[in-house]
Parts: C-alpha cells; structure tokens; sequence
C-alpha cells in the first residue's frame, strides 16, 4: 500500500447534486489505469462531508493505481457502495458529439465517457449517502477503485483483502454497474457467471507436405480435440443462471507457406460457467473431455479464472428489488447473465448487489445517460439507505 | 524474352570430366533467382562443344531469369536433358565443414551447395554429352533454367512454352533432380503428383464471449469442416502412384484476447493428388466434402496448382531402367513419390523421367555427394544416350 497523494480537487459546488458531481468527475479525466484527478475528487468530497476517507494505493503489478476507502458512522450494520472512477479510452475524441471529457448536458442526456460506465452511479451512490448523513447506528462506506477497466490486479481485489486483513466489518455491498439493458429497472444482478481460459496446445513434427509419413501434423489432433471440447453443452442453466458456455476464441498455427506441415498447432478458450461448477470441477471436466480423445496435447489453465458466486435470496435482494420497483414502477429481473465485474472480489467480503445505468452506450462513442436516469439512480439508492438502516 | 546478356564464363579445363564440371559450378554462385554466373558456364561450355545455344532469359514476374535452350544435331529424335542451375541459400556458411561455394573434394565427397541438387547432375548430364559428341541422325540438347528453387514462374514454364510456341519437336527428356533416397539405383521418377492449395474461410460475428447469443462464433464451424474434408482418404492409391494426401497446413484466428468472439477463421490446405484426380475432379471433390455439411465458408484455391502425370510404360522407360541397372547393379523402383518438379512442365512437351544423384544432403547444410556417385550418373547419362540413338 502506497502513502496517499498530496492532490486536492476542486468541489463542486453541491456534491449532493449527482448530476453536478457526475459532470464534475467526467471532467476530472481517469483513463485506465491513471485514475488519479477522479479519485482525488471523491476523496475530498467525501472528505467535506465527514467520511473517514483512506487511499489504498496499489503499484506492485504495474503503475500506481489510486483506490480509496471512506467510512461514516459506527459500527455495524456497514453498508457499502463500490465503484470505479476509471474509464475506457475515448477512442477518437472527434466523433464524439460532445467532447467525452466536457460533461455536456444536451437535450436531457449527460455526455461523457464514464457518464454511464460509471461515474453517473459513482456520482448518484455519494448523492444519495450525503443526502442521507450520518447513520444514527451503523455505518455507510465507499470502496471506489482507479483499475476496473483495466488490469485489475492493484484494484478492487487489494483492497477487499487489506479490509479482511484488517477485520473490517462489511455487512452488504451495492456496486453501481450498468445493469439494465435498456431502461431503468430493467434488471439488478445478483450473481456473475465465473470466467475460465486456456490455452490447449497440440506437438507434432515439422515436415514436407510430399512426405507426411516424415512429418506428424498436430492439426487434426487439435481440430479433435476442440470437437471433444464443444461436443455437448456443459450444461442446461440453473435456477438462476444461464447455461454455462465454452468459446474457442483462437486457433493459431501461423505457418505461412503451403508446402510445410507444422510442427504446433494451439487453441485459446474461455468458459463463462455457472453454479453448476466449481473452478476445480470445470478443469476437471475439461480435461476428461480432452483425455476421453486418446489424443496427446498440453493443457494451460490461464491466471486470473474466476469462481462463480451468487447472492442468495433473502431481505437484501428483496430490499433492492423494492427500491428498484418504487423508483421506477418495474420489477427488475434478478440477473447473473453478462461479464465478470469487481462483483467478483466483492463477494469474499459481504453479499453483493449490482444496480447501476442504462449499458446501452457503455464503452462507445458518445457514451452518455439520461439525467433523469441519474436522479432516479439516486432515489433507488436513497432509498435502499433508508430501508437498509430502518430494519 | 530477354536479349542474352555478355557475361563469359572461364571454361574449366575438362568439362567432359562430370566432377571438374560440377566443382567449376558450385564455385560459380548462383543463389535463386540470380544463377547468372552458373548459366554462362553452362552456355559456353556447351557453345564450345559445338552445341546452337540459345538463351530464354524472362523477368516478367520478378527479377530476370536466366534460361537455356542449346542443342546439337539435326531433327529427330531429339533427346533433352533439363536441369537447374540455381541453387537454395546456404543458411549459415559457418556452420559448413567446407565452403558451400568453394567446390571442395574431401574423403571421396563433393562439398557444397548444388553438389546434390543439382549442379552435379547437371555437370553429369553435360560430361555425358560431350563424350558422346554430335549424334549421327537426331539431336541432343539441353535445357536449363536458373528458376527452379524460386518462384519458379519464369523458368522452365516459359522455356517449355516458347519450344511449343515455334513448333521445336523434342522427343524425350531427362531430368536430374535427385531421385534416389539412400543410393545410387533406388528410383527414378516417372511421375508425379499434383498439387493443390486452397483456403477455407468461415465469417462469423465479433462479440464478448459474456454475450454468445450477439455474436457468431465462426470457430466451431470451421472446425466441422476441417473434419469433413480430412474424414475419409481421397483415395488408395492407384497402380502407380502413393495415396493422394490432404494435410490441413495452417489455422489461423490471431485473436489476442480471451474475451471476444471472433468475426473471422482461415484454415490453409494442400493436396498431393494422384491420377485418380484431375485438378479438377480435385477441386470437385473437395467442394463435394465442405458442401455437403450445410455449413457456409468461403474456398479459395490458389494459383500455381498443378496436374499429376507420369509417363507411359514403354521403350523409353524400359531404357532408364536398363541403364541404371547396368551401371548400379540395383533395379530401380519406378516411383512417383515426393513433392513437384519442373517435370510438371516438361510433360507438356515430351514424356519425362527423372533421375539423377541421392537427395539425402540436399538443401541441407553439408550438401555433399560422393564422387563416385557422380561418376555413375555420368555413366548411366552415357548408356541412355548411346541406346537412345541405337533405336
Ligand atoms: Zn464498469
Ligand atoms: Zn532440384
């Protein structure tokens, strides 16, 4: 962990605005990994309003990546919005409608990168705690992080493990990312798929194509060897998932000329699994599948997989659920489909629920959300305050 | 064709000593495509000897070619030896026990790069030749290219087309490339295969591997038709010839990430085909094998294919045979195993066998062949020109 930078934003003038504080941090530029204006700004804001704010910086996979921590109140329960003030790169800033760090308002939507994906949320979820105050009993708290979009191994996962470490009581999780697909109340997550790659590799032996008895083409092998791998479904879905889903994403030989046979041949695979598997039972199952084959090759798990996890049913999902349907008059659906998200890190914490934007225009040109999907964002939350220290 | 250029060759003491010969052309480099300096020994040595030298030099694919058509005599029959005068890099010349160009003799051995393929059979062929001198009814003649290793689009191809063009009657030819596998006797070629290329392409949708349903992933598909093209032989093989062969040479995504879904999978290809096809029956076939699983791709055969043939039982084979056996003492095997030569043009011209030195060093670093081996091309080159023109 880092000492905290000596940086100091300007506040807003009425952070409780989430629109303002949104166009403030949409100005404040955070490209991946360099999140450092963004994050100084949520610091001194949360800051001015009484929360214990602590920077977890993190450099030891790469640069510097600005994390922080922020607490007000005592004690138990502790409920915690998480977030991350990194963005995407904007791509070619002269497509861009409006620039993608001017924080243009036009036409009712808010333009920026991040004004979905997710400084709008990072901006709605302190509106709605500095609406709120200070917890009579309990604690509200901020874990916000500079490396979401990107490598993530300094970010959300450092700092679920100095709080562990530490024995910082976390007892629920709300973490703003664009859940709905197309309107608000869509859906709210609460659960994500885990995520396996490989790479699966085939030996033979160089040699020319007039003379295949001299040489041991790897590639039939290895096109065996994915047919066993994407045979059968791994398996039909669950209660409250989707079916899990292997991809061969790759097949590289790189051999540029005609008349030579290779001598390796490799495929590149990703599995998004559900409760089904445990990480240990996917490998498992992946390799009976190639081992059932007969056929010699080389198996690589790649760094990084993921655990599947899901937040059980209970008063927490039904709180939100019933923050989501008051503010916007739908019933979200309770969802585990889509990518992985610091969801991931989140759960060897405390039960985590995923709430956030419209993901329409997430990481494109001309991101941008609706204000008044911002305001609405920002009663869900208020509201989930409210009903999470009223029990 | 381009006008001869003036380069002269000093001409070794004895050209009719095949080993003298084959050492003055391993000193004159001649590296694919720029064999000059070997092709002008040729073309005066054979000048020399009385023979009409001709040069068919082309440069319209690439840099010029040299070519040599010379003969000697009148009318029919006309019996050619062909050859090639380029030869393949050396790789590291360091790495040489003696000079690839420096033409050493040690221990009985003849170093350096061509010694094998094919200067020396070259220098065998020519040596032959001017022992025999002029035939009393008939002619003798040459043809050599400089592009044979290369490209080989301006080459032998050319020549064979502009002796068609102005109607030169040419009645059977010798081709030296190396033939025997492990001794002098082994085989000699009286066919070959055809060769065939392609390049299956299956387009599908990009996407995150989270989102499968948006994406198309084209992987898979391309897999099932790899394995139905390679599911069943093409063939047994036919009286003559080996097996047709198809070996899948390269896949190809270059996806770099473990997360996106593809939009595109290449897969490249080449058959070895007997004369149970023609080119294209072949490309029927194949069209047959990838159509038959419903499943959309693109195929793309590439240029430079080439047709099987082998030449007829009959006289002219009968009397390779014979010559062989009676210099080595072996019965030949008669074969069409291997990959391509400039035989696939010469047929187009006369029936065409093949033989010349063992192929076991060549392309390799410490290309050598034992002089005694050279010796006894020469006096199987002898025996066929005395029986050809004793018919
Ligand atoms: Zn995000
Ligand atoms: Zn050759």
């Amino acid at each position: 962990m880092l000492p905290a930078p000596a940086v100091k934003a300007d506040l807003p003038p009425d952070p409780a605005d989430p629109v303002v504080l949104a166009r403030a941090l949409i100005r404040a530029p955070s490209v991946t990994p360099d999140a450092e204006p963004a994050m100084a700004l949520v610091a001194d804001v949360l800051a001015a309003a009484g929360y214990a704010v602590e920077r977890l910086d993190f450099a030891d996979h790469g640069p510097r990546v600005a994390n922080l921590y922020a607490r007000i109140g005592e004690g138990a329960p502790n409920l915690c919005f998480a977030g991350h003030v990194d963005v995407v790169p904007p791509g070619d800033a002269a497509e861009w409608r409006h620039g993608p760090f001017a924080g243009d308002v036009a036409e009712g939507l808010l333009y920026g990168r991040g004004a979905v994906d997710m400084k709008g949320a990072v901006a709605a979820s302190i509106a709605a705690a500095l609406r709120y105050g200070r917890p009579q009993a309990g604690s509200l708290s901020f874990l916000i992080t500079g490396d979401e979009e990107g490598p993530a191994l300094d970010g959300t996962v450092r700092v679920v493990e100095a709080l562990r470490a530490r024995g910082e009581r976390v007892d629920a999780c709300i973490l703003g990312e664009p859940t709905n697909p197309s309107a608000m109340g869509d859906a709210f997550k609460i659960g994500r798929r885990g995520s396996l790659s490989g790479i699966l590799t085939v030996e033979g032996k160089q040699g020319h194509v007039a003379y295949p008895h001299l040489a041991d083409n790897p590639i039939p092998r290895l096109v065996r060897l994915i047919a066993a791998l994407t045979a059968a479904p791994l398996d039909e879905g669950s209660d409250f998932f989707p079916p899990s889903n292997l991809e061969v994403v790759s097949v590289d030989v790189g051999n540029p000329v005609f008349n030579v046979i290779p001598a390796r041949a490799e495929a590149r695979f990703n599995v998004r699994f559900n409760d089904h598997f445990t990480l240990a039972s996917l490998q498992a199952e992946i390799r009976r599948r190639l081992g059932a084959t007969g056929l010699a090759h080389h198996l690589a798990f790649r760094p990084g997989a993921s655990e599947s996890f899901r937040t059980e049913p209970g008063p927490f999902v039904d709180m939100v659920r019933a923050a989501v349907e008051a503010v916007t008059g739908r019933v979200p659906e309770a969802s585990t489909s889509g990518g992985t998200s610091d969801a991931r890190f989140i759960k060897d914490l405390c039960p985590v629920i995923e709430f956030g934007l419209v993901g329409r225009t997430m990481h494109q040109v001309d991101e941008a959300s609706p204000v008044a999907d911002i305001v609405a964002l920002t009663q869900v939350y208020e509201r989930i305050i409210r009903s999470y220290f009223a029990r």
